[in-house]
């Protein structure tokens, strides 16, 4: 065996721990009574003591020094996965086993608390568990900072999207700041309100709803299924994709939220199965996948031609008597496009949704810094609200500071990668409609296989054989570019 | 540390890596879609090796010897725990990690290829698939039986239920095999047939009746839940123990499966908290477990008394009109205990059940002992069927060899335990009659918790302080013997 295969069989054991810590991830999501949380974070934090136990056995880093030496011997597939085998190995390094373990424990205890702590809106029983994962959180970012000679914050944030840096995302979410609040007051002015529908819209058929959704976009059951949790959210592993939601009082936030994760899914399930368990074959980082979640929710889902083909399954699945005009492709397509100001970022509009994004950046980012203690969350946050949105949350941490599970999960440095996903969805979509001129109509008659083809050939299929950024020139010809989520934006909200 | 002090470190990862496996085990029978079994069996085996691999340390072997040189000082909780460390690390010791690794695959394929070809009838299917684990079976059974100076057959009971030898068994097997066949035909001849009872029996309906004849018993929900899986068990660990069953066309086979799965689950639920996590805090051995599902379903569900307190409860809970002969506590007990020879030991009543289990124990003998070979066990099965209970199952292999998932998952030396759980249980009840002469009163009456707080008391909450015999003679006064579950049955069925 060469070094180069040996570390193929060792990076295919890492897969398989990493899909048992995917799996009770998910169960703990959704499935785990509550009485089960104290043993599940022992044994998560067991898994990755042991993931981590491998990845800096002193071996390995020499196996990775031996296969580099060679690497011309490699294709670009096998270079590109030695390049992200080298990657986690450095992370892995950078930071101790016990912090490791630690920080899992604590962010285990952290997130069971939340779940309790949001619905009484009880910020004191959960503030000092998350002082822990701060804490340990700085801890971390300061070693991988010191070890890739990267900014806490920047450490962080290169975890979820490689080379990504916060001077980049502040230069773009400036220019955001600065076009989002003009549109959001010209599409208030202009948007007219629609029709409300009237439900029941019982749990089960919201979840068959979801599921015939699914179906359409070539979500592949045999490979996946779609549950219910506290926040929604795309686990388990490429050939096991496990997709939540929550149920609505209405039925669109359900749905939308399962078309989001739809996305994410598609993007997995159609990662490279030659690369199955090697870095290679795995997701590109977490703004690309926003992306793929956003192209399918954004681009697709709220668009009017899709609203077309899915407006009389709807009616179909929900069978309520009622007005026409409420039911009416163009009634529910202007219900899905709502723009509002309001509390909830999950629920939040695409106009409204990086303003959520770009206040928890800045705060997490002083957290990171030193600059905020957990105590004063509560504060700045409602002090930003108001500044972006025009709203208070003084006293209603629950729909404020308490409503995401990231920081309470332990994932700081996350949020920008949701809006740097909305970019590169409608820079993708751009390419694709561009590809393809038929797109629209494929839509309107609910024929996504087309698109999804495209999806599997242009990025799902590409695993991480190129980097972000060169993955996004190679299928849209240029580098990020704001103007295409800017362009997309004034043509749904601004055009008729 | 002492010795003794890291061995309980040691073992509590042992338990934390277990709880993955559980879980995923729970997760793969009931939740997870097909594509997603290949990575499942590399995952779980993975998980098996790294068990393995630190069992069979010599580290902790040399920290077995100094514990055990040292054992008069600890107090004998911590010595049975001590025994039970050694007696795991033994076993592990036998059987090379390749051999394990090997098996678990194996058995994940078969298992998961014998879900469809059972409904299918497809024996050539999943024959050359279990032809592998009864190979890989002998082989390891062979590896155990040296270690331990056992016969095969027997290291593989032993790891069941320790101590227990196939010598034993067969004389127990040989008095029930001329005691049932006579009773039998006497049941036959005089029970009446029960007015049938009208559906429908919607699935939600009978998952909302098991849950609260779970509750009713004692079922902590805070720390466990019901599921569907193709073939009712008990999974997770005591704080979070999941019971599966499955739908029937009727209600009352799902019902006692329920009623049977809740019986392992309160035992799980009731081990020793203090010893939560080391080897003395988790259940003995299988015919112990089999006692408590048995001592439930059998003893105290399908009980006159039992019928009493639930038919009211049942008839509300389908909400159906019709017959009140039919839904009386008289007919749905009469009905609970029909007789009748038939082709399915799960849903076998308590008098041909002992027969089902007599036929899988001698085959299973012969197979581990190479007198059997897969390819015959079609013919085998049919013979003996025949000889026992008067049916062919020649053209009917899914109701046939192919209805348990005990050998396509590699459990051989498995099934005696049911029975001895039959005759325990018996003794255990016969026991807590004589300790509680209000007993029958406080079942008709729905009231559970003196019998589950004997059952705590008594057994749950001992573990594995004691030896299965000790732990008999402790609570009985005496071993096991079969006139209790003899004098059960000629009570039950012969006596009005």
């Amino acid at each position: 065996m060469t070094p180069y295969e040996e570390l193929e069989a060792r990076f295919r054991e890492l897969s398989h721990l990493g899909h048992a810590g995917a799996i009770l991830h998910w169960d703990e999501a959704s499935m785990m009574p509550p009485g089960g949380g104290e043993a599940r974070g022992e044994s998560m934090a067991l898994l990755a003591a042991i993931g981590h136990q491998r990845l800096t056995d002193p071996e390995l880093g020499g196996l990775l020094d031996q296969a580099e030496d060679a690497a011309e011997q490699l294709d670009p597939w096998q270079q590109a996965n030695l390049r992200a085998m080298r990657r986690s190995q450095q992370r892995a390094s950078a930071v101790p086993e016990s912090l490791v373990h630690a920080t899992q424990i604590a962010c285990t205890r952290c997130v069971q608390a939340w779940r309790i702590a949001r619905g009484n809106d009880d910020w004191p029983a959960v503030r000092p568990l998350l002082e822990e994962v701060v804490r340990l959180t700085i801890e971390g970012a300061t070693a991988l900072g010191e070890s890739f000679s990267l900014a806490p914050y920047d450490a962080l944030l290169d975890g979820y999207e490689v080379d990504t840096r916060s001077a980049q995302v502040t230069e773009v979410f400036d220019d955001l700041k600065t076009f989002l609040p003009e549109l959001l007051e010209r599409v208030l002015e202009r948007q007219k309100t629609p029709v409300p529908v009237h439900g029941p819209f019982p749990p089960e058929q919201q979840h068959a709803l979801g599921e015939s959704m699914m179906r359409a976009l070539g979500f592949d059951f045999d490979r996946g299924r779609l549950d219910v949790s506290h926040h929604p959210f795309c686990g388990g592993v490429p050939d096991d994709t496990r997709i939540t939601h929550r149920y609505n009082e209405g039925f669109l936030g359900s749905l939308m939220a399962v078309l989001h994760e739809t996305g994410h899914a598609l993007y997995e399930q159609g990662l490279p199965s030659d690369w199955r368990h090697q870095p290679v074959g795995s997701a590109l980082g977490m703004a690309i996948h926003e992306s793929q979640s956003l192209l399918v929710e954004m681009q697709v889902a709220r668009s009017r031609a899709f609203m077309t083909f899915a407006a009389p399954i709807i009616h179909e699945q929900f069978n309520v008597d009622g007005d026409d005009a409420a039911w009416s492709a163009e009634n529910l397509h202007a219900k899905s496009i709502q723009v509002r100001r309001d509390y909830i970022r999950v629920e939040a509009d695409e106009v409204t949704y990086p303003l959520h994004v770009i206040l928890r950046f800045e705060l997490e980012q002083a957290l990171i810094a030193g600059d905020l203690v957990v105590g004063d969350i509560p504060d700045a946050w409602d002090e930003s609200m108001t500044r972006y949105l025009g709203l208070s949350t003084r006293d209603n941490l629950k729909d404020g500071c308490m409503q995401d599970v990231h920081w309470f999960s332990g994932l700081f440095g996350y949020f920008p990668t949701y809006s740097l996903g909305a970019l590169t969805a409608a820079q993708f979509f751009a390419a694709a409609s561009r590809a393809n001129p038929e797109l629209e109509q494929q839509i309107e008659a609910g024929e996504f296989r087309p698109l999804v083809e495209w999806l599997r050939q242009e990025i799902h299929g590409r695993g991480r054989l190129l980097s972000a950024e060169d993955l996004l020139v190679e299928v849209t010809g240029e580098r990020l570019d704001a103007r295409f989520f800017k362009a997309h934006l004034e043509r749904r909200y601004l055009a008729d």
